[in-house]
């Protein structure tokens, strides 16, 4: 059988690690194989791009920061998530196709359609079966940062506004692509992974039926 | 006035790092503003990811190759390049746009369109003004490089067929780009240099020509 490719996205703060880990637990307890994975990183060689990427020594071009992130999800895809999925296993990622179009189009200004173009080449064509997005208010999420590190990364550190376009402009990307759910954090962490639940079952019953199981 | 781009290309071992260094010390006697760079690498950022591709270590996919040299590009044209030109500067660059073409494309397969769209995405348009191919012999290169240094780097440890694959692209390119000039690597390093010299020039004697002075 071939496995499930999952993305979670939102902006940073929304709480997609913490559910990311949550759905994982529940999917190995109701006994399936899973791995968790996210970008940039997941691989060795992309986790050393990951370092350079968040890095606030580097001065990073927005176009540099792009095809850095394409190369990364090249490897990433290549080397763990197709592998991962002609093996029969469920895939969950953290951040995929999507954040690039969010953060690197919508947020600094990139033309969507040479992210696109680079997301295609860099996944040969992959694409999440199924995509959950954290949608949260930025105040909000700055907020529940802020409570737990004070430590910022260089992506952190940008400025209010730039979260905002990136927020609006996962809410565009969801309204154009099917395998779209969106969760609003305005729960618990408990309240919010059980609506994670609930979208995970619904589109478990669809994807059998679709399978004929 | 606005400056010269001028870059060298050839497979490993036709002699460009030691013909550049040549022609930078020739066009600085003669007063000229120069500098030299190479790629990958060329600026900080683009000399960590240079470690990355050049490391044994690391298995790279042909696709994550083709992307990590159009992020180093990225950097390399916006940081360095661009920004030398802007102020009247000759830069001489080892290997750029068609080394993409000719190592990734004619010699690992990847689609020519793709790295030609790349290649635009990363250098944002921008192409040299003059390239001076040096070719030669496959197996007079690996002769050249044996007797120089026994350790070779990933790149260099590839097959003869690959580097014959690469030799015959940067040849097809030639015919392509008006702005390429052949040099053959048959004589010593002194002869090779006076054709570098009579090609200069030439090349200079009509850009001057061209921008009315």
């Amino acid at each position: 059988m071939r496995g499930i490719f999952l993305t979670v996205e939102g902006i940073d703060g929304c709480g997609k690690t913490t559910q990311a880990e949550l759905l994982q637990n529940y999917l190995i307890k109701k006994g399936f194989p899973v791995i968790k994975t996210r970008e940039p990183g997941g691989t060795s060689l992309a986790e050393d791009l990951r370092n350079i990427l968040l890095s606030p020594k580097n001065l990073i071009y927005p176009m540099t920061e792009l095809l850095l992130y394409a190369a990364s999800r090249a490897q990433h895809t290549q080397e763990l998530i197709k592998p991962s999925l002609e093996n029969g296993k469920i895939v969950i990622c953290e951040r995929y196709i999507d954040a690039s179009l969010a953060y690197q189009g919508y947020g600094r200004g990139i033309d969507l359609s040479i992210i696109e173009r680079l997301n295609e080449i860099a996944t040969e064509g992959l694409k999440p079966d199924i995509t959950i997005l954290f949608d949260i208010d930025v105040e909000r999420a700055f907020e529940l940062k802020r409570r737990n590190s004070f430590l910022f990364d260089r992506l952190e550190m940008e400025e209010m506004e730039f979260h905002k376009r990136v927020r609006n402009g996962y809410l565009e990307i969801a309204k154009k692509e099917k395998r779209f759910r969106i969760i609003k954090v305005d729960g618990s962490v408990k309240d919010v992974h059980n609506k994670v639940i609930e979208v995970w079952e619904e589109f478990y019953r669809c994807f059998l039926q679709e399978i004929g199981r």
